[in-house]
């Protein structure tokens, strides 16, 4: 696999994107990385120049940029250049710390949509109490406001990534909603939870409500990206927090508290790393005619690591020509009336 | 004040509902409570009948019937009673532990909306990790589907409640949005924007995104009721689960686990509590002509003797003829073209 990557995007870039980086190319023989960024500020971090490209370039997307003022004028930004050379098929998929409306700016114009999907989703791998694997969402935030049919585009698209990258068999599909029986939800929801029924190429198992998403009940969550948005971050915000309130009870918890959290250490710090995204891998945005990868942030070198271990999976599995595949023989779109 | 409360209702009534009412009676002289269901059950329990009524009924709503229906055809249950004593003027408010969507459609029904208010809003107070005051949210579900105006209308409402029964001096109003820029949202939401930062009545500080809701940014924070739905489900089902996998790792990790939750016991149990959103009293559902309060069907005597001061705390304030009386000579309502 030949994996572009923006190595200026982030917050602790470029050193934990090099580290990252390193660390899956010396176990992947496959794989050959171009990195895109400040070469002066890149080159000291290589260890080992094996299968690594710099294409310098000292131009920048900076987080508060307008993603799409910036994707237009700023040509030479690292993440750009990146997203460019998929386009001109240098490279198989596109990895960003970056900023992500930039990056889901850089995927629609740039590289481009699959024919017949619109509104491509943002997609993140989420923690399970009741398994390893976790389950996707999408869209957790790409779009405002999506429609019904949409909703059945991302559980397709969900649905040969499970399989595909996650490993799943049959993958449960569930629609997030705010409540469990079919008529649930505004008409938008009513509606994508038909078009979920009637689909058979899907393992519909109905609605799920945002309190049991942990739970591991479904495989694919399928959303608008309002609600997925509003539901993601509720959940990121509460594991903070509450992780930090467990912290402070140790902490403040005087001898007790703090010979308490000696003898938790293990236990919590395994709770933690449940809850640390960062090992699943980074966000998909599905839609696009190549895997465009977003990161988080503040992600660290593990992080890197396993995106582009994640990466590569979906490179070899084939997700998106799949995916491009089932639209050029199945046209979901809205009906008639809607247009 | 006169309470009319639904004993029947919840998943341990009548006993918790009869030993937080009589507890809540005993530290308050003013207060006289009608309970509406099974004497047989009810009587036995009671310690001490001063103050207290009871209004036999063997009929009750059930937490899977239907509604609208249960209230249409079960006019002898527990609930539709104790709604129909508020509505005759016998009682200034209603408590109940059972069926949410029952409590809506009776309140809207049977109590009646405030005229001016065409949506009234659940209103849940959620913990927050800088103060003990928390914040209150609506609409968390009473509707699948609001407009701008309306959450306009639940900013209002929200403001009064904050000031009045949560002692809040110039409440911090925000809209819960998927960004914190004004241009964030989709069109309902942009406009919602709009429409708050232009009254002046409101302290509205802009807009908080859901992992930020813990935080104690905001006082009020308004919502269409299914964002709001899936934010508070998702924090209430990610503490539940966090706080959960701490437990098992104090279980499940043999003599040093064990040791450390001993240590940790006090100050766990207090962050415990922290999230145990039952002493912040029950869900107010708002936008009615009296305060018609739920709480949760798991509730126990101690949130159901919270619940009961904090409607003592919302009568005594006035706050649902301050509501009244701002939309009588305040119009909102949605713009011409909307219409």
């Amino acid at each position: 696999m030949k994996l572009a990557v923006d190595a200026m995007g982030g917050d602790n870039a470029p050193d934990v994107v090099i580290a990252g980086v390193e660390r899956a190319r010396n176990e992947l023989p496959d794989l050959e990385v171009t990195l895109f960024g400040d070469e002066t500020k890149i080159k000291p971090l290589i260890k080992d120049a094996s299968r690594l490209t710099i294409v310098h370039t000292t131009e920048k997307i900076e987080s508060d940029d307008e993603p799409v003022r910036a994707v237009r004028r700023k040509k030479q930004a690292s993440m750009i250049l990146a997203a460019q050379a998929v386009k001109d098929g240098q490279a198989d998929a596109v990895f960003s710390l970056g900023s992500t409306g930039a990056l889901l700016a850089a995927g629609l114009f740039i590289v481009g949509r699959i024919r017949g999907i619109d509104r491509p989703g943002l997609m993140p791998t989420m923690p399970s109490t009741t398994n390893d694997t976790g389950f996707v969402m999408l869209d957790v935030g790409a779009n405002a406001d999506n429609r019904a049919y949409q909703l059945l585009q991302y559980a397709i698209m969900g649905n040969f990534y499970a399989k595909d990258v996650r490993g799943v068999t049959n993958p449960r599909i569930a629609l997030l909603n705010n409540g469990s029986e079919a008529n649930k939800g505004d008409a938008m929801h009513q509606e994508a939870y038909q078009l979920l029924s009637e689909n058979a190429d899907l393992n519909f198992i109905g609605n799920i409500e945002s309190d049991q998403l942990l739970l591991g009940k479904a495989d694919v969550v399928v959303t608008d990206g309002f609600t997925g948005n509003a539901a993601l971050k509720s959940i990121e915000g509460t594991a903070r927090t509450i992780l930090h309130l467990v912290k402070d009870a140790i902490t403040d918890g005087g001898v007790k508290g703090k010979l308490g959290g000696l003898f938790l250490q293990g236990s919590l710090r395994s709770l933690a790393s449940k809850f640390d995204v960062s090992s699943y891998g980074g966000a998909v945005l599905l839609g696009l005619k190549a895997p465009v990868i977003k990161a988080h942030g503040g992600a660290d070198a593990d992080a890197v690591y396993y995106t582009v271990k994640q990466i590569e999976a979906m490179v070899k599995a084939q997700t998106i020509p799949q995916v491009v595949s089932y639209f050029e023989s199945h046209d979901i779109q809205p009906k008639k009336a809607e247009e």
